[in-house]
């Protein structure tokens, strides 16, 4: 039986959501902090700059990808969301858990920005990603499980975790590729986060 | 026919606009960050202060212009959101790409400030804002092609759609302006600004 | 007669509030940012770290003094709106030109703690806080004028103008103690703040 | 006789609130800013990179501590205002204060995670978690105290205050361990709070 304190505990999803937000919002943007404008002393002309941001151009392709990312954990939160009718105090530290890996995502992009050649950067960013995955499938199933969701259809509970375990896998396939070359695995997973993002209506691709 | 999945993803339109609002936020304040007091060192006096402060006058303005041209994008966005009754995914992933021009708009600021008197510095930060409208664009005939607005009159409709256009063009031909001189471009797209902030009532603008 | 698009545009008073939260939010976490830990290197015992930490107090006071000044604005937003009942653009506009004034806070914060000993940081500072004052008055008269207001008594209506017109005279009398002293100034503008923000019911205070 | 304009300031829980999930969540991801990836010189291959994250480990444990003492402070936090009905002056600024030392906190835990070794700087941490814990106490005294709370059972408002001070007793006693070493300190005080994370069901752990 728990105590009285943690059956108070925690009860708003209200106010989870807006502290999902906010920190979703701050990641979002400082993101961006770490592409610094080139170094004044060094461009004498048009020609310099244009050089100096084309050098910006691998750490704008990282960039892209993790503001990709979360955005897509963002509408994975949300969804989840819209389906559940309260929170507890349980399910608040779960997404808590999940607010702390969306906190490291600007550390996890900038190393991999700053080693975009190693193996240990992707895998390390794969990993951000994977326990992203992974915390909101136990969400999802903790929430069904203590009877937080509200009389969603079958169909809904599934596709969700449909959802996250497709997407996860694909992620792996990604991270798999950096065995060929770390390259590899970004453009792979950035064109599984485009096709969720955009989701196109080709036949091939519209189950996933 | 979309997945299970698509029928229920980014559906909270309170959510889209509270991660806007925060995004909006953070961009807008982390704009300062970049202008730094002047090095202690160097400062031996009043008159010292003033002149270092007397340096910081350009960075100022790009500043001021960065404010306003977020301010402008903000209550766009608002304007749209008020006549929108409800999102769906393909709204939300539309202006999670818009909030990633907004987040982008701190480093095209630090870019053109530091790189004031450069054509590259001033075409970019234009093609920020081109995209920005461009996005609220395609999200505003989205939105009344797939019927989330509201029963908006016709007026309604057309002004949104009118002012995007108008204002675009007004920005395009301030970022001509830079074959002249960048300082130009800048001079008149504060005075847009200012103008689309202040609203005045003068005949001869009141219809922009 | 207003065009279409400024009938319509900004009248979400919820949505202002949040940006000015989020606005606020940052200001006043990233006033903290520029209290940096003490260098490493010089640091070979618990005394050393003592005397480090001792030079920072002087910052610690500026910050101290910055966080009270966002919280009394943040505090008098919130009055106004509370008696608010809707926006409009102009008032959207007011509020934005007033947000543009908490983000410049951080560093006019920075200015005057690296420069704490100079007029002109402090007068600077004092700027700062005469326009957010002078625009949360023009905002209450503007808001009073268009019909925005909720029927609100006459004493509040005067309440409000008259807290924002005392306050600012007092902090005006801060600011002119620089020519004794800045820190005169420093130590009248903080108990000053003090007393907004304990609001003590001593009776020679409790009418200011 | 508290004059017009205290009687009518600050009333709203619900912009104190989203103040409040703004700042935590500033707070709370600007911690990481703080973990930086190692320069790019240093590393010429896969192991110079472990090795160089295995230096950033116990930068690590530190925010972990930090991330979750900010979690536990803003589920207290919440806890209160779900059991709360309105706000008025003074709880506002009771929370002001409370704000401001969560904005406060990743400097402590830069500080810590700099001088780990350093009773000092452990000192400094434990108190910043000692003065929230306190004045999450002082308001909500001051709640029941001044009608603001909701008629909440006699169980739940004891449950409140048995629980921070509770805490706050076994954080004094884990900061009291640093007599041995800051490590234990440190180790015991992240086992405290993951047992509030986690909240284990083993009775001997289920009354605190």
């Amino acid at each position: 039986m728990p105590t009285w304190y943690n059956r108070i505990a925690g009860g708003s999803l209200e106010r989870l959501a807006a502290l999902s937000d906010g920190i979703f919002a701050v990641a979002m943007t400082i993101l961006v902090l770490d592409i610094h404008a080139p170094a004044k002393e060094a461009i004498h002309g048009e020609n310099d700059l244009w050089l100096a941001l084309g050098t910006l151009a691998p750490r704008l392709l990282v960039y892209l990808m993790s503001f990709l990312t979360l955005g897509i954990f963002w509408v994975g939160q949300q969804t989840q969301f819209n389906q559940i009718a309260q929170s507890d105090r349980h399910l608040t530290w779960i997404h808590i858990a999940f607010l702390a890996l969306v906190s490291v995502m600007p550390f996890s992009t900038s190393l991999l920005a700053e080693f975009i050649g190693f193996r240990l950067a992707l895998s390390l960013y794969w990993a951000n990603i994977l326990f992203l995955g992974l915390i909101l499938y136990v969400s999802w199933r903790y929430a069904a499980h203590a009877g937080l969701v509200e009389d969603a259809k079958t169909e809904i509970r599934c596709a969700i975790e449909r959802r996250i375990l497709i997407a996860q896998s694909l992620y792996a396939l990604g991270a798999l590729l950096c065995v060929v070359n770390t390259y590899w695995s970004i453009g792979f997973i950035v064109l599984v986060q485009l096709n969720y993002a955009i989701a196109p209506r080709f036949k091939p691709f519209s189950r996933l």
